[in-house]
Parts: C-alpha cells; sequence; structure tokens
C-alpha cells in the first residue's frame, strides 16, 4: 500500500529540481503501472529527471519501486552458484553467445535473460533464432531445469518481470527520454536484480556506436548501476569497453552466431576472444570461483559441450546450416594501405538497413542479413580487394546501408595502433 | 503545407538545449493539432521548453503556427477602433466587467474574448453568467453587431480561434508545464493577434496570488509579450500590477459583479476604481484615443449606460436581483488593529473551494459561492467584528475554506502603508 500523491505535485517537484520523496516514488511508478497516471504525464516527469536528474538515493528508491512492480526469480535452490552479464548495446556485440557457455563450463550457473534489439544495436535473441529450431521462450521451471542439467540459459524475460520498465521504457522510446542515465540504469538494474542473479557484469559500452558517446558519461552510469547492484545484495562490477570500432568481423545476426561458433571453436576474431574472456573472469570472480581460467575452457573444447547442450536444450539443431541472405553486394577497398578507422555506428546502421534490426517493435527482423567486414582496424588492404559484403534478402535495401557506411572507414598510409578494448573497470 | 519531421529530432534539439527551426516549429504544432504527434511526445517537448527556454524568434514563430492552426477575426470594418485588455489572472479580479462599457463609452470598441475559471482565479465568463439570463456564447455576427449597436463585447472564444493553443493549454494543465514563459506568452498572444484587436492592454499580475510570484519573471513575460503584439502590428502595451493582496473587497462570482457595478454608479473600492481607470487610460491611448478622461464617463453614469445595453444584447436582465448563496460563516477579527496584510492567494484558494471554481474543466461553479472582506490592508478592525464572510450553497466546504484562509492575514498595530498597485508599463 503506497501512500496517494498528485501527479502535478511529483512532476513539479523534479521541474523544480526537488529531491522526490520516497513515498513520492512508489506512488508514481505504481499508479503509472496501473494507468492512474497518464502517459503524457509520465513523459513530462521523464524528461524533467533527464534535464534535473536523480541523486543516487532516489534512484534507488526508483529502482525498488520497478521491481516491487512485478515478480522476482529466485535461483538460490540450484547447486551450483550463478552470474550473469548485461552489455549496455553495441555493434557486432554478439559476446554474450560464446560468453555465457563459457562460463557455465567452468562451474557457474548463468540465467541469461536477454531482450530483442532495436535500432541500431542487435538484440541476442534475434540472433539465437537464426538457428533452426531454437525458442527464445522458456517457463520458470523449464529455465530452472536447464540451469541445473545444462548450466547456461539465454531466453527472452518474462511479461511478469519489472512490468513497470516495460511500460516505461516503451513510453522513453517514443518522447526522447532515453538518453537519462537515472532512468538506463535503473531500467536494467530492475530487471537484472529482479531477475534473481547472485553477481552481474556489466558492459558499459562507450564510444560512436555507444547510447555513451564520452568516457565520463559511461563511468557516471557505470558507477551508477554497480552502486545499486550492490546496495541490493547482488556483487556487480563494471567494465567499461570501447564502442567506437565494432566488435568482430560480423553484425547481423546469423553471421554473427557463425563468428560466435568459431570462437567456442578456438578460433574466431581476436577481440571478441579477449573481451569473452576478460568478462568470463569478472563473472567468475564476481560469484567467488578464482580457480579455473576461462581460456583453458574455450581450448580444451567443454564451452563448445555447454554450447551446444544449450542450444539443443532449447529445440535448436546446432549442427543445422545457418540461414544465408539471398544477395551479397561487396565494397572493395579504395587504395592499398592500412584500415585506420572502422566507425561502429556507421556499420551498426547500414547492418540495420539491410534487414538485420527492426524500426518498429512489431517488425520482423532477416536471419541472414547484416555486415561482414574483412579486415580490422590495424590490419592492411590491398586496393580492389573486398573490404565489406554486405547481406540482405531484399536487394533495395543495398542503396541506404552503402549511405551509411559512406565516410565510416578510413584506409590510410599507417601503421595503426588500435586503441584498448577494455578502458576501465568499476567496482 | 509544412515540411515533414520525425517528433523525436524536435524534441531532443529542445532538450539538448538547441535552437527549433522555423520548419520544426510549423511542423510540431500542425501534426499535434491534426494528432499526429501524441500528447505523451508534446508534453515531453513542453518539459524541456519550460526548462531550456525559447528564444524570441523561436517564440514568434510557435504563436504564428497556433494562430495559423485556426480562423482569424477582422475588425477593420468597424466604424470604431478596438482595443482588448487580458490580464494573467488574479483573485478578485472583476476589472474587465467595468473596464469593458467603460472604454467603450469613451468611444472605443472592446471585443473582450474571455475564458472560464480553473484553480484559484476566477474566470470572467463565469462572474457574468450569474446575471439571470446571461449567455456567454455569440455567433461572429452578433458579435460584429453588438460591437457596433453598444461598443463592448465580453462572450466566450469560440472553438476555431487557435484550436492549437485550446489543446495544448489542456495538456501543460495537466503535466506540470503550465509555468514557461515561452508557453504562456504564445498562449495569450495567439488568441488575442487571431482575435483581430487593433490594440491590447495586458494586465500582468505579480505577486503571491498570480502565476508569476517575482517582478523580474512578470517583466519578462510582459517582455515577451509586447514584442510578439508589437511584430505582429497590434499596438500592445502591459502594466504589471500587485497580485499579493486581492483585488477590491470580494472574490467570487456574483459577489464580483455586484462589486463591478457599484464601480460603475460611481462607488465601489477604490483599488478597483484606480486599477480599471488606469487600464481604460491605456487602452484608449494604444487606439489613439487621448482627449478623453475614463474617470469622467464613469462619473457622468456613461459607462453604467453600456453596462446595461451590453448585459441585456446577450439576454441578461441588468436589474434582475443576483444570486445568493444558500449558507453564510463570518469570521471576526482576532484583535482591534490595523489589516496589515491580506494574501491573494489565501482568499483565491479559500473562493474556490467554497465553490467558486473548478477544480475540473467539467465542474460547474456556484454563481453565489465566494469571500468577502470586510477591510483592506491600511484599514483599522475591531476585535470581534466582521472580517470575513464566507459564502456557498454546500456548508460542509466552510472547514477547508477556513483552513485556506489562515494564516493569510495579519492584524498589528499599525499604521500600514499598501504597497502601489501598478508597479511597471512596459511598452
Amino acid at each position: 500500500m503506497v501512500s496517494s500523491h498528485d501527479i502535478i505535485e511529483v512532476i513539479t517537484t523534479k521541474r523544480d529540481a526537488g529531491t522526490l520523496s520516497d513515498s513520492q516514488i512508489d506512488w508514481v511508478v505504481d499508479a503509472y503501472t496501473r494507468g492512474a497516471v497518464a502517459d503524457e504525464q509520465m513523459s513530462a516527469l521523464a524528461m524533467a529527471i533527464l534535464l534535473n536528474g536523480m541523486d543516487r538515493t532516489e534512484i534507488a528508491r526508483w529502482t525498488g519501486a520497478m521491481i516491487a512492480s512485478g515478480e522476482r526469480m529466485d535461483f538460490s535452490s540450484l547447486s551450483r552458484r550463478t552470474s550473469d552479464k548485461h552489455s549496455t548495446g553495441g555493434v557486432g556485440d554478439k559476446i554474450t553467445l560464446p560468453l555465457a557457455p563459457l562460463v557455465a563450463a567452468c562451474g557457474v550457473a548463468v540465467p541469461q535473460l536477454s531482450g530483442r534489439g532495436l535500432g541500431h544495436t542487435g538484440g541476442t535473441l534475434d540472433k539465437l533464432e537464426s538457428i533452426p529450431g531454437w525458442r527464445a521462450s522458456l517457463s520458470n521451471a523449464e529455465m530452472m531445469a536447464q540451469l541445473e542439467s545444462v548450466g547456461a540459459v539465454i531466453c527472452a524475460a518474462g511479461d511478469g518481470l519489472a512490468p513497470a520498465d516495460k511500460k516505461l521504457y516503451a513510453l522513453r522510446d517514443v518522447t526522447g527520454t532515453v538518453e537519462a542515465i537515472p532512468l538506463i540504469a535503473s531500467s536494467i538494474m530492475s530487471k537484472k536484480i529482479a531477475e534473481g542473479t547472485g553477481a552481474l557484469v556489466l558492459d558499459v559500452k562507450v564510444g560512436t556506436g555507444a547510447f555513451m558517446k564520452s568516457v565520463e558519461k559511461a563511468q557516471e552510469l557505470a558507477r551508477t548501476m554497480v552502486a545499486l547492484g550492490t546496495d541490493a545484495g547482488v556483487r556487480t562490477v563494471a567494465l567499461l569497453t570501447d564502442m567506437s570500432t565494432p566488435l568482430g568481423l560480423t553484425a547481423g545476426n546469423a553471421v554473427e552466431v557463425a563468428e560466435s561458433v568459431e570462437v567456442l571453436a578456438g578460433g574466431g576474431p581476436a577481440d571478441v576472444v579477449e573481451l569473452t574472456v576478460a568478462l568470463a573472469r569478472e563473472m567468475l570472480l564476481a560469484a567467488g570461483v578464482d580457480d579455473v581460467d576461462p581460456a583453458d575452457r574455450l581450448a580444451d573444447g567443454s564451452a563448445m559441450d555447454v554450447w551446444r547442450a544449450m542450444i539443443a536444450a532449447q529445440g535448436g539443431d546446432p549442427d543445422a546450416a545457418l540461414p544465408v541472405a539471398r544477395e551479397q553486394h561487396v565494397v572493395a577497398a579504395p587504395r592499398s594501405g592500412v584500415l585506420t578507422r572502422l566507425d561502429a555506428m556507421a556499420v551498426g546502421v547500414a547492418a540495420w538497413r539491410l534487414g538485420a534490426g527492426r524500426e518498429r517493435k512489431e517488425d520482423p527482423v532477416q536471419a541472414g542479413a547484416g555486415v561482414v567486414w574483412h579486415a580490422r582496424p590495424g590490419d592492411r588492404v590491398e586496393a580492389g580487394a573486398p573490404l565489406f559484403t554486405l547481406h540482405t534478402d531484399t536487394p533495395e535495401r543495398f542503396e541506404r546501408a552503402l549511405a551509411a557506411l559512406e565516410g565510416g572507414y578510413d584506409v590510410g598510409d599507417g601503421p595503426h595502433e588500435p586503441a584498448p578494448l577494455v578502458i576501465d573497470r568499476i567496482s
């Protein structure tokens, strides 16, 4: 039971740069979820929060109110510890795919509730759904059974988890209020805390292809989320990682699954391997496990075994051929030299326009669509050799995808020293 | 035809403290009016405008877009010049009632399109509707005919005038975004410019009972509105007048009509007479008339003649007894001395709670409800003698009205010199 408030009083408090009381926050989140506060009132409040901020106490209460709007999961009956990872979203960010089975292969269970993509960053579920037969929806009982038997689950979050966040996120998306650090932090952390993981590693992306364009903003977001997790009893750590350059050599759905399988088979692009192993170490440490080196479990094939079991447990065929787009278009290197820049936003928008992502929530995605690049910054390229291959089922999309790529890369004389992948660690 | 824009682009431009382009403003006002921009999007934009402001060019364009959303009236075929007045809203502010006939009696026509009250400040139409038979709705043809024959009209603004403002005002009212100077200025001026008056005097209220609590904010609003009017070819001047103390001795509906009739009969409280004459002089000057003294036309009864004709032309009986509330409650002076403070907000909220105003647009008002006070600041009062008389048809309202009055006045030892009524003049 929460006290009753007047929505105008709550909005004007934040509009005038005041601090919302616990009771105001509990009331407004609850009233919005049950429809007693209208969308146009909540969006005005969200804009006031974006422009005037919230302090740590307000953000914690807001997060708690969103958790309280729905159910909480509980993995304490599992025989293993749990650890999860959340990325704030990047281009070519398929890390969850090799990471979840790798951590499970090291003895810690990974209950990963994922989302679908919106905009230029892809969604983990969209990628996995390119595997024939694989299904994203599991009941809570199926999820528990799979965590016990396989050790890793990547599935869709149920409607019961933080419904206030679901409603508020959809509203922010259409009202220009996505980029509010208090609201981003509480949105992510309410779902992860309600999910019931024991430990959590946050991969906070920073750079042109990320929501957070500056290291300072990314640090602020990371610190806010680590504090929220810690206060809620979840051992939480954040890595700030570069998202000026896309990860690996692929952005899309099936193309990213194929690259993830390469990593699990002991190959794959060095940056994807590096970030997968770094995040696995953090997830294990946060769960209190420091006697296993995840690099060994990639090398000995045990992570691949978990991957195959995880895909099969959710109806997928790990041996099935992945979908391939009907049309390809190759972009050749304009000159010989060294690739000195590859812009994550340009590649992300190109993949999105090819059909790998969606414009509206209800749009389907193309399993085979995406961008493959054949060199990473620092690599040598030869004039006329393929630099990008664009994939789509609908060739009329090539033109706008090519326009997105234009100006998104430089070939120079080199040498070029790539920027470090892990920028900071916040715990 | 306006160019198409993306609402997110418009919201984020203002959110990030940018300047909206002419084309963005034209598009968003038009798209909101026809429903292509949703309420939750416009309220987020309104909050961003409130917190980040608009420059003079943006405000002028926004006002122009609201005018363009509806029809414009034209009084150029009248045989007399026109001059109108707008008050930003005060407690006991019945000035329009004696003012319109007074200016008409001086030879200048007054086409006053008024509104109903919302919140603690009363509405002119609500007051006039306490006169038996009087009706607020006139067709444009009826309005023109009455302006020609009587010289003064006070009636409801039709739905065709600045419909964008109507929709936006209703939204701002429920989203905590009323107090944005650019939006207040464009709301008032779009209606007054569309109304077609040749000259306009703005009575910008400042003090505890007004929207503008500080002289600086009131000056900013006044300057913004004078610039908008002048740029649109309307001779515009603003007086800043005190609204820390309520005007006259009455706040309500019928009680304010009775006080107005006293002024027209050559009596009434000195402050109401002073402000009525001061505003009449400004309205005449703005219309280019400087050879008539409105004080003479109050004294010689010609303003009263116009009042009677104006009321009768709209179906009202100027000789009918005014409604009286069924219940009265007297508040006695707590001690003998001088009334040193009478707070406009306290009196306004008390009158509102007694039933003189409405909480929601669709609520009715009580014709007889209101507050009458028997002394003005500076007047001597005797312990136990009546200080306030509260009027209502519903005596269960007395308790909350009395609570509003509590702490709203001081009786001291005196002497007390009242603050000046007219604080500044901006042209």
